[in-house]
């Protein structure tokens, strides 16, 4: 006899997420990349002991910065490396945090960029998105790299349909070399990166939400704004996750119009220049992450145009 | 004043992967994807009862495997994923089984498909090849992900330079669906994957051994014995990891022409067909992974022509 099929979860990402925006008017989503080099001297004690203590001061540190910026985004996006640079001690951490900015009422964008086929698809997809032992999942969304086309993307689109989950697939990222890959000029015209968003956008069709958004998004690079342009075209329902503002170059202006899907059909997502903000301006780390957040909340609300 | 380089490493990762494939007459990885429902019944216990219980069961179960392949193979390929659906107890014994199978004197290669950015690459890099707390490295090797191109890979390749560490980047995988983004015709009559192994072809110019051969490899499908050849050609350097062979159809000499540049220039990776042979002849788990172990290492072995 075939298994039942799973309680069907009838919010979707997309949904959850829309609502959220409106009612936070914010479209910024902040990275926490803990940095042991970089924290706060009030956290640093004794993190350079061993792997435990770092541990926990990031997780101290990513707290605090979840309590200082909550007012102000609609999201959190941990960078699962710099936690797994700590292996099992800093899974504990990462964990520990995404816990605790869903308890705050933030989503959660686990920033992994994973990618493999067939069954471990399938695993990556539970680790991030599935129900764990008597609680929730770990994140409302993750990152993942669709390099390997779309019988990989598959098993994360149906854990998606299944628990509610979003995706944001790497389509065309942020860094210059990206070009090397993204940028390659095929026989049609297009390039790369413009089939891997049809690919996207196909995929995402499945798990469009009652706001007229899909869950299945995609990450385009702010650095780049006339990809974004394109990103907008071609994938008229995803909500698109822009990197680059800040420390990579990129202005808010920049990204006006990945928004013209709905108020949330993008996010800006910012890391360093929010949550190092004290080291430019020597205030109190938790202030200086909030006065900055606050601003780019704005700047990104006023650009959106909504 | 300038930081003084890091301690030169003497021995690159592909002159250790060489002189153990000559030592040992072999060029099998097997590869450890433990899976709750698949593990032998004596295993199982309690593993149902929560994360922790299962992460102790899944490092039973590859320090067993470890044990009963390791006569036959030169290195284990612990599948990341499988672990990290187990969240940071699941970390725990990944790091367990890593450490365990370097002690009994096999290489090890992370399967994780790994990639990102800047700092964030390097937190990757870091977590896998670069020394732990007191300790050497998790990894002599791990998988990456080439789809953001050139400068996303430098930090990778930095590493293997610092800590003699290796890399096996994803250029044509084993699935159908890789075909999607890999397969794309471009304008200069090549394909989208002619172009990651070239990019991957000069990464690994850098980390030559004296074998003859560079720590920068990359993963071609077996399932895919044309793509193989042209591999060879496009990467005379690279060590090529090789999956496919087994449950996913491919046969040992299908991939014959991938070691043309030597002994070592190729590995055959094998997962499920080893680790789970016993739920196909009934026999004890160890003896039947030991014993289909021993019969591809012999068919490798044979169409390797070594």
């Amino acid at each position: 006899m075939e298994a039942a099929p799973a309680a069907v979860v009838t919010t979707t990402f997309a949904d959850r997420l829309a609502a959220a925006v409106v009612e936070r008017r914010s479209q910024l989503v902040v990275g926490l990349d803990p940095r042991l080099e970089l924290l706060p001297v009030e956290l640093r004690g004794d993190a350079h002991t061993g792997r435990e203590a770092a541990a926990s001061a990031y997780a101290r540190f990513c707290r605090g910065l979840v309590d200082a910026v909550c007012p102000y985004v609609v999201a959190v996006k941990p960078q699962a490396a710099f936690f797994e640079a700590l292996g099992a001690d800093g899974m504990r951490a990462f964990e520990e945090v995404c816990a605790y900015a869903r308890t705050v009422g933030l989503l959660v964008i686990v920033d992994g960029k994973r990618g493999d086929i067939g069954s471990t698809a399938r695993a990556y997809a539970d680790a991030y998105l599935g129900p764990r032992d008597g609680a929730g999942p770990l994140a409302d969304a993750m990152t993942v790299n669709t390099y390997l086309g779309r019988d990989s993307m598959e098993p994360f689109v149906a854990e998606c349909r299944r628990s509610g989950g979003g995706l944001f697939c790497l389509v065309k990222t942020s860094n210059a070399g990206g070009a090397d890959v993204q940028d390659l000029a095929l026989t049609d015209g297009s390039v790369v990166w413009h089939q891997v968003a049809r690919l996207v956008a196909e995929l995402g069709e499945s798990v469009v939400g009652e706001c007229g958004l899909s869950s299945v998004g995609a990450v385009v690079g702010a650095t780049f704004p006339r990809a974004v342009s394109e990103a907008r075209r071609l994938l008229p329902q995803a909500i698109l996750l822009l990197p680059g503002v800040g420390a990579q170059g990129a202005r808010a202006p920049d990204v006006a119009r990945a928004f013209t899907s709905g108020p949330a059909s993008a996010l800006v997502t910012v890391s360093r220049s929010v949550i190092y903000a004290f080291r430019v301006d020597g205030a109190d780390w938790r202030s200086a992450a909030a006065a900055e957040a606050a601003r780019l909340r704005n700047e990104v609300w006023a650009a959106s145009g909504w």
